[in-house]
């Protein structure tokens, strides 16, 4: 299944067509965040499609994308971080340090890097990034929007140089190839997480170029089969708040 | 009071040797985003000291930015925005239903322009932007974050092109510029708001150049005498909260 649009809509849309996997709490939609270092993107989990959520939800969400990023993203050992406001672990709020604790135990399986804030995102410090789908959403429309608008601040500032706007054709092609990477079109979609059978979403505003590029994506992740994994992977983050798991 | 460093530990020492204005449940602090439109910049309330709000104290943030906008940074009638994941009136969560609730009514006294995301705020559609600690830490943070790493990739890309380089050279004086917009160094500061007299936290790293615009921003806050102003508008908000506010 490939849909653009609403991707609360599409979340609950593939639930009920495909069916939720074993031991799954929540399925989750797994966002794309370019990144300078590490593998050039990490996994946003969960992108926005569930705003209020559960310790164990949220671990569940990490688990899965680990499983996706190291599965479908071939990154050989992913390391996750938790969004937070600071990287001490008395930051956060009550969900972010249940979800912090237990990804901390041995049995998680897992890398986890702790907390992590803007910066660590963007430099590739983790390859799977953990968050409520409230503050995922306001960190990618955030991320998006600032880089926009710091773009516009450069055009209006080439345009009102002459010296500048020589430079600017200069440097066209440079500024291309960062939009590249930058760009939600090249990406190819966002997996859905923890469904039965494979869902992408598409960015709302998407050109048929990036519905193929999802597709591609979904072809991909189907030809991984990597449902057992995935419920694995839910069941453990369950254990992990059984009691006297350590 | 001029402080550098950890955001809730200054305003937890400004409640302390200052005290808190009448009617005002949390003071918060006001950060600065930069906008391309509007007054080009925004009010952030809370930027990151209280992390767990209710609905009435995230309405206070909302119309305590509101007189600082409107007293302090001279805009004449500031349009008022929630963060959340989505503009629709039903998205959000039930803290930013309850108070987008409370902010919508006429009692409010304010421009209430409904749910924001990053693109409207950094495009300037609102003057203040109203959110929780947490997540108001994340936005700020991510948007410094996906700036930077924007420019680290710029940076490469100039780098790698011959021909690039010398644009480099032209557009040096225009990345200046636009760095000159979104440094936090430049902006003097953020004012604790709720307090009795005044409050400013300065950025954790900052130089004697920053340092001296806080103390200049927190000459001209004191210089406004806008302490009434402030505690009026924390009785105004919780009147929305009573039964029948209209």
């Amino acid at each position: 299944m490939v849909s653009a649009g609403n991707s609360g809509a599409v979340l609950a849309g593939g639930i009920f067509v495909l069916g939720r996997l074993p031991g799954v709490d929540r399925p989750c939609i797994g966002g794309s965040l370019p990144t300078l270092g590490g593998a050039g993107r990490a996994v946003l989990v969960d992108m926005g499609a569930n705003v209020d959520v559960t310790p164990l939800q949220l671990v569940q969400f990490a688990l899965l994308g680990e499983v996706y990023a190291r599965r479908v993203l071939s990154v050989a050992r992913p390391r996750i971080g938790v969004v937070s406001n600071g990287e001490e672990e008395e930051k956060g709020t009550d969900l972010t340090r249940a979800a912090a604790a237990a990804l901390r135990k041995p049995m998680s399986g897992v890398h986890f890097k702790g907390y992590v804030e803007g910066r660590d995102v963007f430099a590739g410090e983790v390859d799977v990034v953990a968050t409520d789908g409230f503050t995922g959403n306001v960190l990618l429309k955030t991320a998006e929007g600032a880089v926009w608008a710091f773009g516009q601040l450069l055009k209006r500032q080439i345009k009102s140089s002459p010296m500048a706007s020589a430079g600017a054709l200069l440097l066209g092609s440079a500024l291309e190839q960062v939009k590249k990477r930058v760009d939600y079109e090249e990406v190819g979609g966002a997996p859905l997480l923890g469904i039965r059978g494979t869902g992408f979403v598409a960015h709302g505003r998407s050109s048929p170029r990036a519905i193929l590029n999802a597709l591609s994506s979904a072809e991909a992740f189907a030809a991984r089969r990597i449902e057992d994994e995935l419920s694995e992977a839910a069941e453990r983050a369950a254990g992990l708040f059984e009691k006297n798991a350590a």
